[in-house]
């Protein structure tokens, strides 16, 4: 997994940076490699469904967000990145201090990427696997 | 679509409100009928992805909550919902004045429920189908 | 939904001859419309699973083939369809004389296209919806 | 992943044995072990699609069945295993001798089990990653 654009890791924070969601939700970018994205979001009352659990929305949101820069950054610096689609099964209960969102790289086409994204829940020194998402995006050339 | 629950609007909009998430999002439960429920979210710059459109996190979160509710105007007053997964598809960019996610029961069995879930983006006249998600969730009796 | 392609229906049902999965299950392509298409498979002891009901595997290959000639029956002659990922939700068991999968174009998009799929199983006069399915296919250009 | 039914492998191949979509597509059940399951096919111009790619119903059917009995692996000997859902991404077209699926379980929990399933085509020395899974199964007590 080698890089085509030099400046991957600042493409993918500027871009992060401008995505009005992931400040609204509080999310981090922790760590940016070729193929690999880290997303972290601390628990807030803000961040909750029904049962004070983090929302299944917040899980979906960095997930989608890790594959996506994932993607990214095996991508020419001119490329933009849309999700295409993903599933996301959730398969423990999002409880903890954070979430942690980790992205991968799958399968890097030629129009298509295919990403799997694993988010754990802290809780204190546990860390709980709760969810797994796998996901479909589109690399468009910029000026499309 | 018969509902068990003669209260289940109540139930559901009582469940709604304690969603910290939806609340966050500045989103609305606007219809809640058996087996069909309708959330919406007006645009806000804290609600985008890097190109300004909804993110996909949001699009996500009220599909998520619109279609678990759906499952909830079915079922036991006492009975919890919980998603099990969900797999969205985004077929048009999220460009509008607001959000509406329509969820509406496939099938309600047992122990799970199927349904599917459209998102439109509404801006001006124009009302485009943005986004289509298809989702299971687990009715689990309420003190387990 | 107007095609672009005259010969649609020669060129869905050429292609649906060549599939050798498609004979192999026993599978016939019932009806070709323009983002539409229906196949039927009737039962038989070879496509069971473990319980005599349908496999899901012939529910998920009868509705992948739906799904792809209703996206092929929109684009031009010379392109070639494939699936790019798909999501199956096995709703009630797939018992009955035969199955028929009902494929629907949900978006044609330049690229991507967004199929719908039902299935349903025919048991003298009940016809239960058994499944349904949500693909994505790509078009590629013939020669690429 | 500690199986509680001692004969697991035993219970396994049994059931494999009993399915007969997978003896009509000539698939063997390779090897069984707690939590792991892989199952294989040869080509043979009965498993195709129009490009004479093994259809993405066989890559289904053998994921499917992979995951299914994976899951069996964890659970009591008298409970059946039945898909509820199942997501797959064709990321490379499966051309060679021969599909390997391998299923592995991601979370065996009270009532559903979650598993990943890897396909690949193996051509001469050569083994490609062409799909992946992620599938969704619900255990039920024999009787019900």
């Amino acid at each position: 997994m080698t890089p085509r654009n030099p400046d991957y890791e600042k493409t993918v924070r500027d871009s992060f940076a401008q995505q009005g969601l992931m400040g609204h939700l509080g999310a981090r970018l922790v760590r940016v490699e070729p193929g690999e994205v880290e997303i972290e979001v601390d628990f807030d009352d803000r961040l909750t469904q029904q049962d004070d659990f983090f929302h299944a929305g917040v899980t979906g949101a960095i997930a989608d967000s890790a594959g996506g820069y994932a993607a990214m950054t095996l991508m020419d610096a001119s490329t933009r990145v849309l999700s295409v689609e993903y599933k996301l099964n959730l398969i423990a209960p999002a409880i903890g201090e954070r979430l942690i969102a980790t992205g991968r790289v799958v399968r890097s086409g030629r129009t298509l990427t295919v990403t799997s994204i694993d988010v754990h829940a802290v809780d204190g020194e546990a860390r709980i696997h709760c969810a797994t998402m796998l996901q479909t995006l589109i690399g468009v050339a910029d000026g499309r």
